[in-house]
């Protein structure tokens, strides 16, 4: 099997079970318990929130654990919105946004909520001069992703930053549940006030993952009950999937330090060897996040193309998987002005550091073959 | 070591965490991917929905995954609120409901919801007549649990259904957490239209549960995104964690099948022998749940007496876990107007179908000699 789908999600490494195994069956005690059995449990936790708080370069009390980025969106986006909305109910974002962002805004539209949808160039990347010229006296968010999820464009995440630095009362979100471990991003310098990450994105565990919430934000929390995670985020803790989350991180953090170079080499094999096929053409920019590759056959259905290739045990994806279940054409690219042969036809190739250039080899040869079939399938 | 906080939480069974073992190594993908290893991913989920639908007697596609109790509660409260708001704003739930349920509504409350909240008697009942005073034109959510956390309560949850079935516009949630397992519940029998169940309470794993949720009944989600869960609760499904939490619900209703008489006679040996003795007061009901006996030691700070039997390896609790941070008094007990003597000194012992006799005269005969030398010091 050669799996290039590691956008969707990714295989949890043997380590992280293994802490995960641990954990759950001797720290099971509910870390709220008051007893000492109770606050060993505790003691674990707060173990692994410095250790995140240190890989994420923030503060502990800066890192809530949640179920994950679909979690950790929702809980921004709404929780900011409803928080601070007596001093005014607008909302930015771009059209790019994963449907998490994007469906959390939605909704806030429905319940009263202004929303400005900034628009990107064929790149994907947003406009800025849109943005500066979006914001508002009422504005209380600005939320944007630092990659996107199905191009790998990189968001002017800094920039931005900077020019929300004159408009303090505006928070700043970023979804960076696909930029982990790919792309720096220095949250406190860049001026980031809420943070999306997910576990099972970098090879730890589903239904796991943290948005760091800079100490002076208030949120109204979108889960409330008892005081967990500094009261912003109620729930019995899951230790188990917080310390396999954290080991998680620990070891990307590793692989970025170690490994860049190579996932950037499997990219640029990818990328040059897509650029000389004639029946396809790259969507993704060239100076895009590392893992990602997004490329068109126009004429050929994406579901078919990934069920040829599923036959001989490679997998890679269309769109993301979060709205693979909606009709063909890719919002993204749609938002991106491709043409409407481009925005039907699109597949995401995403690795991770697992992933080796014979994969990509292997991947690229069955491509070709597969593609020739279909072509004669329908000549 | 002697664990009786299993109302807190329970240790996760060895089946259940190979289950998750094998469904996050074997089962990675992600089940909305297109290819065939995703839906290889899709096809075990909707075999460990179907398998938890025949076992809560309810449709396929009325199981909700969720990433807990709290999660749970939230989604039922809010989601009705919000989604039926256009047809009224009022909302009726008890005084000594868990925090979860509390909260969420304390927070519509602060947006601008009515919420009423119904008296209890003594053994912690809701008072009917008072419900059915209650209920009007624009109420759209009753909200009761099944079994009170502190005092194992059993509520009129049959009697509330046959009320409100006057009442066709009125929603009907019970939290289940405490009961599933320990008390039968027909849902559709007794007119539940949605119903919480966790997964960490029943020997599953943390960070797992579901929403029953009744297919003619809308809901405002709670996270927006993706079309997962019906399109009811987005973000990617934790397959591992859903396989874990239906084998627990399996094994559990084996359990509630085969041993329930063993629950029942170790909850009677505890509360006949408690009171025999002077220095404590039972606040339990006698017909409470088999698994929770509430008990005062008038005089004596929880607290205190947790940590001096924690010493001899004995774990149990004061309130709920998800309330133990809190200051002393439990708002439960003062709530059915006992005594601050009472409110202010109770304990919590929860069992499980795994504790013995032996455990529980172990239990006895330490509480005694604790109880002996805090007299002593303190004498």
């Amino acid at each position: 099997m050669i799996y290039l789908d590691n956008s969707a999600t990714t295989r949890p490494l043997p380590e992280v079970l293994d802490s995960f195994q641990k954990a759950a069956d001797q720290y099971y005690a509910n870390p709220s318990s008051v007893h000492s059995f109770g606050s060993e449990a505790e003691r674990l936790l707060e173990r692994s929130r410095k250790q995140a708080s240190s890989l994420l370069q923030v503060d502990p009390q800066e890192v809530v654990f949640t179920s994950g980025g679909t979690e950790g969106n929702n809980m921004a986006v709404k929780g900011i919105a409803f928080q601070h909305q007596t001093r005014g109910k607008h909302l930015i974002t771009s059209r790019i946004e994963h449907p998490s962002v994007i469906q959390a805004f939605g909704a806030l539209e429905s319940l009263g909520f202004e929303v400005t949808y900034i628009n990107v160039n064929k790149d994907g990347k947003v406009n800025l001069e849109e943005l500066k010229g979006a914001l508002r006296e009422d504005t209380t968010l600005v939320s944007i992703m630092s990659v996107n999820n199905e191009l790998g464009t990189l968001q002017p995440i800094k920039e931005i930053g900077q020019i929300l630095k004159d408009y303090p009362k505006i928070f700043f979100h970023v979804d960076h549940v696909q930029g982990i471990g790919k792309i720096d991003l220095p949250i406190k310098d860049w001026g980031i006030d809420l943070c999306t990450i997910s576990g099972h994105k970098i090879h730890g565990l589903k239904g796991t993952g943290a948005l760091v919430v800079q100490k002076y934000v208030s949120l109204f929390p979108l889960l409330h009950g008892g005081s967990q995670e500094s009261e912003v985020r109620a729930g019995t803790e899951n230790l188990p999937g917080t310390v396999a989350f954290v080991k998680a991180l620990r070891l990307l953090h590793e692989d970025q330090i170690g490994k860049s170079d190579h996932l950037r080499t499997l990219r640029h094999l990818l990328w040059t060897s897509l650029k000389k096929r004639s029946y396809c053409q790259i969507n993704s920019p060239k100076d895009g996040a590392p893992h990602i590759v997004n490329f068109s056959i126009p004429g050929y259905k994406p579901e078919v193309v990934i069920h040829s290739l599923g036959e001989k045990g490679i997998f890679i994806s269309t769109k993301s998987a979060c709205s693979s279940k909606q009709p063909d054409v890719s919002t993204v690219l749609k938002a991106c002005n491709l043409d409407h042969d481009l925005t039907t036809s699109a597949l995401r190739v995403s690795m991770s550091y697992q992933n080796n250039e014979k994969e990509i080899e292997k991947f690229l040869e069955i491509l070709d073959t597969t593609v020739e079939k279909l072509q004669q399938t329908m000549g």
